[in-house]
């Protein structure tokens, strides 16, 4: 297709392709940020007994019937219990045990004193209080119930959710693979940093700038590569690699120049175009195939365009291919704080800043450009064709970077 | 001090350190999310010579006085530049090159003429417009110009800081290093995960739930290990590894409880203690030392406390030795959107969810454990001493996780 909307473009990649069916075993403290690849269940208790939630003495509630300060009934201390430990006394009538924090409950006792409402008492001990059964008493599994669902399929591992795991004793997790990503720079103007530049020719930004949005996410490519402008050689490359990938990134070769020459040599190779130019600037010319099963998306060579379409694009393939929620674009409301005076012709992305709901552009002092301009922003504004200006107050569309 | 406010804490951590003065060079690919160690000026242009921003014609623009549909001018092309190319050509009058976006301008023209305003002749063009000089004409440095500053000593690296540096030709840079960070659970009621949990025991959280939030910010402790109750120990490994790490974070042993030891054996190998106990809950006994300059923070070892005072405490000293903003708490307003009933005696903060500058409950069905309720959480309600209960509608202060 020629020239979709944004959202039919959205549509037609997530539609084309399916979440990742593979997955690692790996430990679990490395798993934060990665996606679950099971459902894991408690294969225990937490905590695993029942336990003191306080420094006091473990004991028996109806030693403590009538007991104050004017009334004091007396125990004898027949063990102390830290926690960690565990004691083999059974508490019978008349006796207490010293107990700590998160200890073991002591058999017999039922229920637990402040040590603040007793003498301290090391032998014997003064009570000050009358308790119920199950007072200042935690059971077994308060936290945790053996059989509770700790974590879904497809649910974003968090350090809380590695916290729980470790605290039921597992080590080890199965998650769903991180896609293995190619990112291939197309242009004869391309020059590669560290190397002299030749005449007419400018050095890479946009392998930098998208490997880094990628390492940003916790998905670094595995194969990044800066390569000409002959569509000979893109498509060999993409031949090559298309078995050992699951996303190819392509930027450059996709305008109606005549050195564009992807929307050529992908339908070469075999590569059904799903669609090339999305109705949105900077990025227009963007272009969607199919090789082999595998998405290629390629975009505009420029790099605010690259940049920009990256985000509208790129992120909702690697949202569904990962089921990871949060690579998808984040859509807010914010109001204008400050006013934007070009008509927009057709639909158009601009850069800006976005804080506590609102919005406003960001001034660059020290540059114009494209690309320098980005810097600080953090949102790009999404304003529909046909838009006179953009007023102060106005409610805008805002895609959260 | 014992008994410090919140704010009188973070002051006096805040004020015992200072911000790392290592520095290490790095690939500029692998410096996302680094902090920038000098600041960095344009070493060039960019572009690095007039370009020309559309396909085209580079031509004088006197060539095209009065040209129009109706009155054609008609030049002779006698070269063409594709991006990336340079011509040796100097265009005389009467002469135009064909020209695609982001080749380098020829010798001679002062405009370039867009190809859909000609016949997109070869030999021969036909001109339909009159242009201006420097009608479409990028200039030279236009994006970023030599000695621009591009990033300032302290900054966050961004992906687009690294597109910018990369389109300079540069390819390392000087980035402050990672703090060295040890992480020490203490507690004689810790059992690690993967081997059998005696009686009594429960198995670790704390060192993953830190372990992984540290690696969240992308600063992996560097030591982590679990060691038992004894002060002996604890202070010894201290001393062990005080050199060689920057921030020891410590959790458990620091309550009021006979095997809470950390306040007593940081003493007795001469560290000083800056406080202990805050007011707040949870996670009170919190405490602060410097050992050989080195900050030792201990928290408590409840894990929803060590999660807590992890997030109040240790982010303010991580923030001010790394010099990354990110890494400071951050406080937002929120509307409370459900009713919280219980009375705060002292100042408390409560696990939420906040949402586009709402706030409420997460419900968790399948749990009512400390750690387990914190899934699904991104804030805590700072709650003053004395508040009553939290209403519908309330305004309230949050701590974003």
């Amino acid at each position: 297709m020629l020239n979709v909307e944004l959202e039919e473009a959205i549509e037609l990649m997530t539609q084309s392709i399916e979440e990742t069916t593979d997955f690692d075993e790996i430990e679990l403290i490395d798993a934060c940020g990665r996606i679950s690849g099971e459902d894991i269940y408690a294969p225990m208790n937490n905590p695993p007994f029942d336990r003191s939630p306080l420094d006091g003495y473990a004991l028996i509630a109806d030693d403590t019937k009538g007991a104050s300060k004017e009334n004091i009934k007396t125990l004898t201390v027949v063990d102390v219990i830290y926690a960690g430990g565990d004691s083999k006394r059974t508490i019978k009538k008349g006796e207490a045990i010293r107990i700590m924090t998160g200890a073991k409950m002591p058999k017999g006792a039922n229920c637990v004193i402040r040590q603040e409402q007793t003498n301290y008492g090391e032998d014997k001990v003064e009570i000050y209080k009358e308790l119920s059964e199950y007072d200042n008493y935690c059971f077994a599994g308060e936290d945790i119930k053996e059989e509770d669902l700790l974590i879904k399929k497809g649910e974003l591992i968090t350090y809380v959710h590695i916290g729980i795991l470790s605290s039921m004793g597992i080590t080890k997790i199965k998650v769903k693979s991180k896609p293995r990503i190619a990112l291939l720079v197309t242009g004869d103007e391309v020059g590669i940093p560290g190397e002299s530049l030749k005449e007419g020719k400018i050095y890479d930004s946009n392998l930098h700038l998208l490997y880094s949005r990628l390492n940003e996410f916790g998905l670094k490519p595995i194969i990044y590569e800066i390569i000409g402008d002959s569509g000979e050689k893109v498509s060999k490359r993409i031949c090559e690699i298309v078995d050992n990938v699951d996303l190819i990134i392509t930027t450059g070769g996709v305008s109606v120049g005549q050195k564009d020459i992807l929307h050529d040599a992908l339908p070469l190779i075999g590569a059904k175009r799903l669609f090339w130019k999305v109705n949105l600037k900077p990025g227009t010319p963007a272009m969607y195939s199919l090789y082999k099963n595998k998405p290629i998306l390629s975009l505009s060579g420029n790099p605010f365009a690259a940049l920009t379409t990256f985000e509208l694009l790129a992120r909702p393939i690697l949202g569904k291919i990962t089921q990871n929620k949060n690579l998808y674009t984040k859509k807010v409301i914010g109001i204008m704080e400050d006013e934007f005076n070009k008509p927009s012709v057709r639909r158009r992305f601009i850069r800006a800043y976005f804080n506590d709901g609102k919005v406003r552009f960001v001034e660059n002092k020290h540059s114009s450009g494209m690309l320098a301009s980005m810097v600080g922003c953090n949102c790009l504004i999404d304003v529909s064709e046909g838009t006179l200006k953009l007023n102060k107050g106005d409610k805008v569309e805002v895609i959260l970077l």
